[in-house]
């Protein structure tokens, strides 16, 4: 009944199996020479023709006999008597032996003069100077990039044969929808092989992605043995985990031998390698995430081993912001927004589970923690892999802190001006601490609006730090309920929770306190969710009766809603980042009428008039 | 009759004066998300679905409520009557609050059994914890990268807006012929604007080459009005120099207003930049190297400025290993090739003519000599952009001296190890001080084989080096000639020289002494050229008599050939680097079986046995 995987191999030991199990196939096919780029070169290429192909003018000019130069000087001009007009790339006619720019003349009764004579073969381009006939152009293994385009067009290749390999990709699973069918209850739209065909073709691979195969162990082998035939490696989406429907493993290991299932990898934990007929199948995890970790550390370090080129990306060298844990024995790889703070460039970490691919979306690089290491520590040089072209990074606005959906709109007004802002998630804490340590732009903070809040949160933290306080959002928190709230009723309702320290829980005590109810006789106080959204999902769902969230949550839910207090959404600044081109760009969008009057449709605009940034408090109703 | 630029405008004036004239056009188009990867999006995105759907289960398990757990310990495990067997993804029946992973339990009586109770939603991943429908998934003006595809997907995003920029490209020049058509004398293929094509649309803009336009300013002038309804940017590839046929200057500032003509840029300097009914026509140099400047520098700032997003590729902070001069107020670019010695990245500069297309080849980057700089020193600290992923820096085989055509054998057969051979044309001298400051893996020495050449060009210079020396290949070097070489005819024949210091000059200065001719009265003496192509073409067509060239040569062009003396071309290693794993791939292919095979069939093997390499010397006839 228990499915474990028998035991992790470690993702070194994996990927030596794997290489050591399949030797390159060596397959090329020939292409013609425009659909060329990205792939690498499976021969040796060589010059049909020398560049160039006879000797040629250098400059526009004159072709000379240089003898007939001889003596020019400023106070002794000749006249080139014997000359003729050529072009840049023109054939030197036979009985000249170089060429006089057209700057160096002037012309005087139709004839050119110079004042310098001109050495023997100067300015001429000999034949071959580039390459001569025959020469080697690129060794085999070389990837085309768009500007060797030109050099082999122009050296006569016309098509080139290149290495192939042929990767069939197989869905799996009962549940899932083809893109473009709306998901039922239950079902997920089929992705993870869109996105294996599109990171696998850039790395020159021909990609066949097969129909949907519900999860029926028959069918599953017929789809495997089929794209076995047809292909080089086979990836199997999904179906390699432990669950009652995942019989990749059996199947693939009743074809086959399995080589490994299960690495020590994070996210990437179940992913299955095996040989059927001498070709790899790879068995890769249904969660995006650690799809994604398949795709780049195995399929494609397999790819690399047959000799196709890795995706072009940049590489730095940065500073972490904050400490990472790791198990010791895992390689885990971690998506990170990359930030230029003061001229240092800050890695901070989003969240890292295999499901939430948003963390990829917003990040621009990320990080792989050794299996040798426990964990990377604040302020500590870490290698990152870019995901975006590296001019990127001086663009990109880091912002840690609390995910008000305001900041999505901010994020948008901010790309109208070139610069991207990048929204890490930290509690209020760690925001603070990233101001405090100077290794983010700004800080995104909400807190509820009361008289203390700010000053016991975090300006007690940042005594000697001189702070800029943009105001983003004010979000309406209040009771969620299904039903009334009345007195009666409350003894017997069932709730659901925020953790301590947020907005909804500060007031909702408060409010308890009021009503001078004891929390600990309310049914589910101690069952908190992490997000807002879960609150009213709870109650949606009928699993509690009452919770606090924002109003909008509660509106969309269509559930009765009752206002608790305000919590302000606001950004924290040092102001010596302020004169920073990009933090500039952000404060001025989030205090721009556009911003406001968005705020004000979306009903979260403040009452009170902007005072315009600036330290100064607020005073706020408690 | 002179037509020169008026004058240069700087590259900083110049894209200033660019992106002043002409805003982003802001034309959007929408396509499919599968066909979206590299394109820029035009409108924010937002999620169609909440992710998950609903409350589903983190892990393979059962569903339980918590409740049930409650107490169950080590000492006291408890069966989970009311459970439901779960999968991963799967939705949460309504009566369960949490999930306990199937590790977590072990199976007695056909029921599991847990030892730890389960918190409330432990294993649960809430709806909408990935993101929450109508959630911003991306702003505008970010880059669809491979693993988007699959968020966008799984969020119910089945086609986007993304930035459209139109190109046209026009090709003009009577001298051209399309690809795949045999160059005449004095015809060139049209590489340029094939180039231009894959450059530019991998940046995301749509392209699209017209045919070949002939040197004739009406058919030009139809041409770009064309181009110019039809696109958002038109790019005249050739005719923006100063020949006699290069109309496009005329032609355009006859059509609308040129904004400059000729940049302070090297390569690159006769660029155009015209307003043609509001719209950019950037007339590019016909060299290839001068026009990817123009393509990169200009138009590609041109479209980042409209929005598009740069190429992804690697940048590298790396030294200089030789001093590059460098004009004050020119920008200029300079291929590279960058390798790690001793851990430290090393760029060696490649030649900068603007016609020498494979100097670009061979790079694996470039580095830019900003305009208020007169050079860069030897060992300076330089910002090289890579043309390649950045893993291949680690795979590359810096050599630096002669380019011996036995050196292309070798880095076919290096390409097996997965190593890249890197050849960077140097003098011996030049060879030999890559050696001494420890800049290169490698440095190829080709010298004549008499008693004291390498003592007096290469030893004496390294006097406290441990040295490897590999032997490459000799080459059987002597006098080509129309006719043949008697005695009598010899005072009258004219010659063509190689420079001082080559093996050429010397085995000739050697035989004139011998003949007992005075070199002051051979014809020609004086008369030096590059290559020892250029001597045998020179020869060839008649230019003149007699010159000294290797033998293949001179059996190529059908001539006569005088056998003077051997050159033997060596690898000069320091032994310190025989270790690393590329440099031991290069001895290793240096000395194999097939390399010498290789070298027996070309003729140009060693005759007596190879030493296997060490600091040996071989005696040679002088």
């Amino acid at each position: 009944m228990s499915r474990r995987y028998l035991n992790l191999t470690p993702l070194a030991e994996a990927l030596a199996a794997m290489r050591q199990a399949f030797p390159p196939p060596g397959h090329a096919e020939t292409v013609p020479l425009h659909l060329s780029v990205g792939r690498v070169t499976a021969e040796p290429l060589y010059a049909e023709y020398s560049i160039p192909g006879a000797d040629i003018a250098r400059f526009d000019g004159y072709a000379v006999k240089s003898g007939d130069t001889l003596g020019a000087q400023d106070q002794r001009p000749l006249p080139l008597l014997a000359s003729a007009r050529i072009n840049t790339g023109e054939v030197l006619p036979v009985s000249f032996d170089a060429v006089v720019m057209i700057e160096d003349t002037w012309d005087e009764g139709g004839i050119p003069w110079v004042r310098k004579s001109a050495a023997s073969w100067q300015h001429v381009r000999h034949a071959g100077e580039d390459i001569r006939a025959g020469e080697l152009v690129l060794p085999k293994g070389h990837q085309i990039r768009p500007f060797d385009l030109g050099a082999l067009a122009t050296y006569g290749i016309t098509q080139l044969a290149v290495r192939s390999v042929r990767i069939g990709i197989v869905p799996t699973g009962s549940e899932l929808v083809p893109l473009g069918v709306a998901p039922a209850p239950g079902q997920t739209i089929e992705t993870n092989t869109l996105m294996a065909e599109a990171y696998l073709s850039r790395m020159g691979a021909t990609c066949r992605r097969y129909g949907i195969v519900p999860d029926d162990p028959d069918l599953i082998r017929n789809a495997v043995q089929t794209a076995v035939a047809e292909n080089d490696l086979v990836i199997l989406s999904a179906g390699s985990s432990a669950g009652t429907r995942d019989f990749s493993r059996d199947v693939v290991g009743a074809l086959g031998e399995i080589i490994f299932h299960g690495i020590a990898v994070r996210p990437g934990k179940p992913v299955l390698l095996a040989n059927v007929g001498g070709k790899p199948v790879l068995g890769m995890p249904g969660y995006p995430v650690a799809a994604q970790t398949a795709l780049r550390e195995v399929a494609g370090n397999l790819l690399a081993w047959w000799g196709l080129s890795p995706l072009p990306g940049g590489e730095m060298d940065v500073r972490l912001s904050r400490r990472l844990a790791s198990d010791l024995g895992f390689d885990e790889f971690v998506p990170v927004s990359v930030g230029r703070v003061s001229g240092t460039c800050w890695a901070t970490p989003h969240p890292r589970g295999g499901g939430i691919q948003m963390a990829v979306v917003r990040a621009n690089g990320y990080l792989h923690i050794p299996a040798a290491r426990e964990g990377i520590e604040a302020g500590e040089e870490v290698h990152v892999r870019l995901t975006v072209p590296p001019p990127e990074i001086a663009r990109t606005v880091v912002c840690v802190g609390q995910r008000d959906p305001a900041l999505a709109e901010l994020r948008n007004r901010l790309s109208e001006t070139g610069y991207l802002l990048h929204c890490c998630n930290a509690s209020t804490m760690g925001a603070v601490l990233a101001v405090r340590a100077n290794t983010c732009h700004a800080a995104s903070i909400s807190l509820p609006e009361t008289e203390t809040a700010w000053d016991n949160q975090v300006l007690r933290y940042l005594p000697d730090v001189d702070l800029l306080r943009v105001q983003v959002a004010r979000t309406e928190l209040g009771i969620v309920s299904a039903g009334p709230l009345d007195a009666g009723s409350l003894a017997s309702l069932r709730f659901v929770n925020r953790p301590k320290g947020t907005a909804a829980r500060i007031f909702l005590d408060a409010w308890l306190d009021r009503q001078g109810i004891d929390a600990g006789r309310i049914a589910g106080y101690e069952q908190e969710v992490r997000t807002a959204g879960a609150v009213a999902a709870a109650v949606g769902s009928g699993f509690a009766d009452a919770g606090v969230c924002p109003a909008p949550m509660a509106r969309e839910a269509g559930l009765r809603f009752t206002l608790l207090g305000y919590e302000s959404c606001e950004l924290l600044i040092r102001k010596e980042l302020a004169a920073d081109d990009g933090v500039a760009s952000l404060v001025r969008a989030a205090r721009s009428p556009e911003f406001r009057a968005f705020l004000r449709s979306a009903g979260r605009d403040r009452t009170d008039t902007d005072p315009a940034g600036g330290t100064s408090r607020d005073a706020l109703p408690a």
